[in-house]
Protein backbone atom coordinates (compact mmCIF):
# COMPACT_ATOMS: atom_id res chain seq x y z
CA UNK A 1 0.00 0.00 0.00
CA UNK A 2 1.23 3.14 -0.99
CA UNK A 3 1.17 6.67 0.01
CA UNK A 4 -0.68 7.89 -2.83
CA UNK A 5 -2.56 5.06 -3.35
CA UNK A 6 -3.88 3.58 -0.65
CA UNK A 7 -6.12 0.72 -1.94
CA UNK A 8 -7.86 -1.71 0.49
CA UNK A 9 -7.35 -4.65 -1.24
CA UNK A 10 -10.98 -6.36 -2.40
CA UNK A 11 -11.66 -9.61 -4.36
CA UNK A 12 -15.12 -11.57 -5.20
CA UNK A 13 -15.60 -14.12 -7.20
CA UNK A 14 -18.74 -16.79 -7.65
CA UNK A 15 -19.92 -20.38 -8.23
CA UNK A 16 -22.37 -23.07 -8.44
CA UNK A 17 -21.76 -25.05 -5.88
CA UNK A 18 -24.19 -28.44 -6.18
CA UNK A 19 -26.21 -26.23 -8.25
CA UNK A 20 -26.02 -23.07 -6.23
CA UNK A 21 -24.98 -19.83 -7.12
CA UNK A 22 -22.26 -18.95 -4.78
CA UNK A 23 -20.73 -15.67 -4.29
CA UNK A 24 -17.93 -14.96 -2.29
CA UNK A 25 -16.04 -11.66 -1.23
CA UNK A 26 -12.53 -11.33 0.36
CA UNK A 27 -11.64 -7.98 1.77
CA UNK A 28 -8.38 -7.19 3.79
CA UNK A 29 -8.51 -5.02 6.99
CA UNK A 30 -5.09 -4.43 8.81
CA UNK A 31 -7.03 -5.65 11.81
CA UNK A 32 -9.37 -8.45 10.42
CA UNK A 33 -9.84 -9.96 6.57
CA UNK A 34 -13.36 -9.66 6.05
CA UNK A 35 -15.07 -12.74 3.87
CA UNK A 36 -18.76 -13.05 2.78
CA UNK A 37 -19.96 -15.88 1.63
CA UNK A 38 -23.49 -15.95 0.52
CA UNK A 39 -26.48 -18.00 -1.33
CA UNK A 40 -28.85 -15.49 -0.81
CA UNK A 41 -26.68 -12.41 -2.02
CA UNK A 42 -27.21 -11.13 1.84
CA UNK A 43 -24.45 -10.50 3.95
CA UNK A 44 -26.21 -13.04 6.64
CA UNK A 45 -25.14 -14.05 9.65
CA UNK A 46 -21.67 -11.93 10.85
CA UNK A 47 -19.08 -14.58 13.15
CA UNK A 48 -15.79 -13.35 14.13
CA UNK A 49 -13.04 -16.08 14.33
CA UNK A 50 -10.67 -15.36 16.63
CA UNK A 51 -7.66 -17.24 16.98
CA UNK A 52 -7.24 -17.71 21.50
CA UNK A 53 -4.42 -18.07 23.52
CA UNK A 54 -4.27 -21.33 24.46
CA UNK A 55 -2.84 -23.44 21.88
CA UNK A 56 -3.47 -27.41 20.41
CA UNK A 57 -1.24 -30.12 20.97
CA UNK A 58 1.11 -28.94 17.50
CA UNK A 59 1.59 -25.27 19.42
CA UNK A 60 -0.98 -24.09 16.64
CA UNK A 61 -3.58 -21.70 18.61
CA UNK A 62 -7.74 -22.97 19.11
CA UNK A 63 -10.05 -20.75 17.85
CA UNK A 64 -13.15 -19.07 19.20
CA UNK A 65 -16.18 -17.81 17.17
CA UNK A 66 -18.55 -15.55 17.90
CA UNK A 67 -21.80 -14.14 15.99
CA UNK A 68 -22.33 -10.62 15.86
CA UNK A 69 -25.39 -10.22 14.04
CA UNK A 70 -28.21 -12.52 13.33
CA UNK A 71 -29.21 -15.87 14.35
CA UNK A 72 -26.99 -17.50 17.03
CA UNK A 73 -26.71 -21.44 16.07
CA UNK A 74 -24.05 -24.26 16.93
CA UNK A 75 -24.05 -25.09 12.95
CA UNK A 76 -23.14 -21.18 12.37
CA UNK A 77 -20.06 -22.15 14.53
CA UNK A 78 -19.10 -25.37 13.13
CA UNK A 79 -19.38 -23.38 9.64
CA UNK A 80 -17.47 -20.45 10.85
CA UNK A 81 -14.61 -22.25 12.81
CA UNK A 82 -14.12 -24.77 9.46
CA UNK A 83 -14.24 -21.85 6.94
CA UNK A 84 -12.63 -19.35 8.98
CA UNK A 85 -9.89 -21.35 10.50
CA UNK A 86 -7.49 -22.18 7.67
CA UNK A 87 -7.29 -18.03 6.09
CA UNK A 88 -6.32 -17.00 9.80
CA UNK A 89 -3.67 -19.14 10.01
CA UNK A 90 -2.49 -18.53 6.53
CA UNK A 91 -2.58 -14.93 6.97
CA UNK A 92 -0.62 -15.33 10.26
CA UNK A 93 -3.16 -15.81 12.88
CA UNK A 94 -5.16 -12.18 11.68
CA UNK A 95 -9.32 -12.37 13.09
CA UNK A 96 -11.58 -13.45 10.53
CA UNK A 97 -14.95 -11.70 10.16
CA UNK A 98 -16.95 -14.02 8.22
CA UNK A 99 -20.59 -13.11 6.87
CA UNK A 100 -22.22 -16.61 6.32
CA UNK A 101 -25.62 -16.71 3.92
CA UNK A 102 -25.84 -20.40 3.00
CA UNK A 103 -28.60 -22.98 2.12
CA UNK A 104 -26.06 -25.61 1.73
CA UNK A 105 -24.00 -26.18 4.87
CA UNK A 106 -22.70 -29.39 3.88
CA UNK A 107 -19.21 -30.99 4.27
CA UNK A 108 -18.89 -31.15 0.63
CA UNK A 109 -20.38 -27.70 -0.32
CA UNK A 110 -18.17 -26.21 2.39
CA UNK A 111 -15.20 -28.07 1.27
CA UNK A 112 -15.92 -26.28 -2.14
CA UNK A 113 -16.48 -22.86 -0.44
CA UNK A 114 -13.05 -22.97 0.55
CA UNK A 115 -11.49 -23.15 -2.39
CA UNK A 116 -13.84 -20.41 -3.51
CA UNK A 117 -12.19 -18.76 -1.26
CA UNK A 118 -8.56 -19.75 -1.60
CA UNK A 119 -9.08 -18.40 -5.45
CA UNK A 120 -9.97 -14.80 -3.84
CA UNK A 121 -6.82 -14.55 -1.44
CA UNK A 122 -6.51 -11.07 -0.13
CA UNK A 123 -4.23 -11.75 2.48
CA UNK B 1 -27.97 -8.70 -11.37
CA UNK B 2 -28.03 -10.91 -14.03
CA UNK B 3 -28.15 -15.02 -13.73
CA UNK B 4 -24.61 -15.78 -15.55
CA UNK B 5 -22.93 -12.42 -13.52
CA UNK B 6 -24.00 -12.16 -10.02
CA UNK B 7 -21.78 -9.46 -9.08
CA UNK B 8 -21.78 -8.21 -5.42
CA UNK B 9 -21.47 -4.11 -6.54
CA UNK B 10 -19.06 -2.85 -4.43
CA UNK B 11 -16.52 0.37 -4.82
CA UNK B 12 -13.72 2.08 -2.67
CA UNK B 13 -11.92 5.59 -2.81
CA UNK B 14 -10.02 7.50 -0.59
CA UNK B 15 -9.25 11.21 0.00
CA UNK B 16 -7.61 13.69 2.59
CA UNK B 17 -9.36 14.74 5.31
CA UNK B 18 -8.42 17.56 7.39
CA UNK B 19 -5.01 15.87 6.35
CA UNK B 20 -5.94 12.20 7.58
CA UNK B 21 -6.31 9.88 4.87
CA UNK B 22 -9.77 8.79 4.88
CA UNK B 23 -10.60 5.21 3.04
CA UNK B 24 -14.45 4.13 2.20
CA UNK B 25 -15.44 0.93 1.01
CA UNK B 26 -19.21 0.39 0.14
CA UNK B 27 -20.50 -2.91 -1.12
CA UNK B 28 -24.47 -3.60 -1.62
CA UNK B 29 -25.66 -6.95 -0.30
CA UNK B 30 -29.56 -7.56 -0.53
CA UNK B 31 -30.30 -7.15 3.20
CA UNK B 32 -27.61 -4.45 4.21
CA UNK B 33 -25.40 -1.84 2.80
CA UNK B 34 -22.02 -2.43 4.61
CA UNK B 35 -19.64 0.68 4.58
CA UNK B 36 -16.19 0.96 6.30
CA UNK B 37 -14.98 4.27 6.83
CA UNK B 38 -11.02 3.94 8.12
CA UNK B 39 -7.94 6.57 9.26
CA UNK B 40 -6.40 3.30 10.46
CA UNK B 41 -6.77 1.26 7.42
CA UNK B 42 -8.66 -1.15 10.43
CA UNK B 43 -12.63 -2.25 9.80
CA UNK B 44 -12.83 -0.71 13.26
CA UNK B 45 -15.96 -0.42 15.76
CA UNK B 46 -18.66 -1.98 13.82
CA UNK B 47 -22.09 -0.69 14.39
CA UNK B 48 -25.73 -1.79 12.96
CA UNK B 49 -27.80 1.74 11.79
CA UNK B 50 -31.34 0.08 11.67
CA UNK B 51 -34.66 1.99 10.90
CA UNK B 52 -37.49 1.49 13.69
CA UNK B 53 -40.72 1.51 13.33
CA UNK B 54 -41.58 4.09 15.31
CA UNK B 55 -41.26 7.52 13.03
CA UNK B 56 -40.06 11.22 13.80
CA UNK B 57 -42.82 14.29 12.77
CA UNK B 58 -42.27 14.23 9.23
CA UNK B 59 -43.32 10.46 8.84
CA UNK B 60 -40.10 9.57 8.71
CA UNK B 61 -38.46 6.10 10.33
CA UNK B 62 -36.28 6.98 13.68
CA UNK B 63 -32.78 5.10 13.44
CA UNK B 64 -31.23 2.73 16.18
CA UNK B 65 -27.72 1.69 16.19
CA UNK B 66 -25.96 -0.60 17.78
CA UNK B 67 -22.22 -1.68 18.11
CA UNK B 68 -21.74 -5.24 17.28
CA UNK B 69 -17.80 -5.41 17.69
CA UNK B 70 -15.36 -3.00 19.27
CA UNK B 71 -15.71 -0.33 22.24
CA UNK B 72 -18.87 0.94 22.74
CA UNK B 73 -18.64 4.69 23.35
CA UNK B 74 -21.43 7.46 22.79
CA UNK B 75 -19.68 9.26 20.29
CA UNK B 76 -19.83 6.20 18.05
CA UNK B 77 -23.26 5.80 18.16
CA UNK B 78 -23.46 9.58 16.80
CA UNK B 79 -21.20 9.35 14.15
CA UNK B 80 -22.69 5.77 12.85
CA UNK B 81 -26.06 7.62 13.05
CA UNK B 82 -24.58 10.64 11.11
CA UNK B 83 -22.98 9.06 8.69
CA UNK B 84 -25.26 5.95 8.58
CA UNK B 85 -28.67 7.12 8.33
CA UNK B 86 -28.45 9.03 5.18
CA UNK B 87 -27.59 5.74 2.92
CA UNK B 88 -30.48 4.20 4.17
CA UNK B 89 -32.83 6.99 3.88
CA UNK B 90 -31.16 7.14 0.30
CA UNK B 91 -31.33 3.02 -0.10
CA UNK B 92 -35.23 2.74 1.04
CA UNK B 93 -34.80 2.53 4.89
CA UNK B 94 -32.28 -0.24 3.99
CA UNK B 95 -30.64 -1.27 7.57
CA UNK B 96 -26.30 -0.48 7.00
CA UNK B 97 -24.11 -1.83 8.25
CA UNK B 98 -20.83 0.22 9.60
CA UNK B 99 -16.93 -0.23 10.27
CA UNK B 100 -15.58 3.36 11.71
CA UNK B 101 -12.14 3.63 12.61
CA UNK B 102 -11.68 7.40 12.77
CA UNK B 103 -8.85 9.40 13.96
CA UNK B 104 -11.15 12.54 13.54
CA UNK B 105 -15.14 12.96 14.15
CA UNK B 106 -15.32 16.06 13.93
CA UNK B 107 -18.62 18.00 12.70
CA UNK B 108 -16.72 19.21 9.48
CA UNK B 109 -14.78 15.69 9.00
CA UNK B 110 -18.24 13.62 9.48
CA UNK B 111 -19.18 16.06 6.51
CA UNK B 112 -16.89 15.57 4.05
CA UNK B 113 -17.15 11.76 4.88
CA UNK B 114 -21.01 11.93 3.87
CA UNK B 115 -19.11 13.34 0.44
CA UNK B 116 -16.95 10.46 -0.27
CA UNK B 117 -19.34 7.64 1.29
CA UNK B 118 -21.80 9.04 -1.86
CA UNK B 119 -19.14 9.48 -4.16
CA UNK B 120 -19.30 5.49 -3.52
CA UNK B 121 -22.72 4.81 -3.97
CA UNK B 122 -23.81 1.14 -4.50
CA UNK B 123 -27.31 1.77 -3.34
Amino acid sequence: MSAAEPIISSRQTHKEINGITTQVVCTEFSNYIFIVITQYGKIGTLVSVTPESRCDDFSNPMFSTKVLLGKDEPLTHVCGKNLGTFVSQEAGNRPILLGLALKDSSVDAIKQMKELIKSCKVW
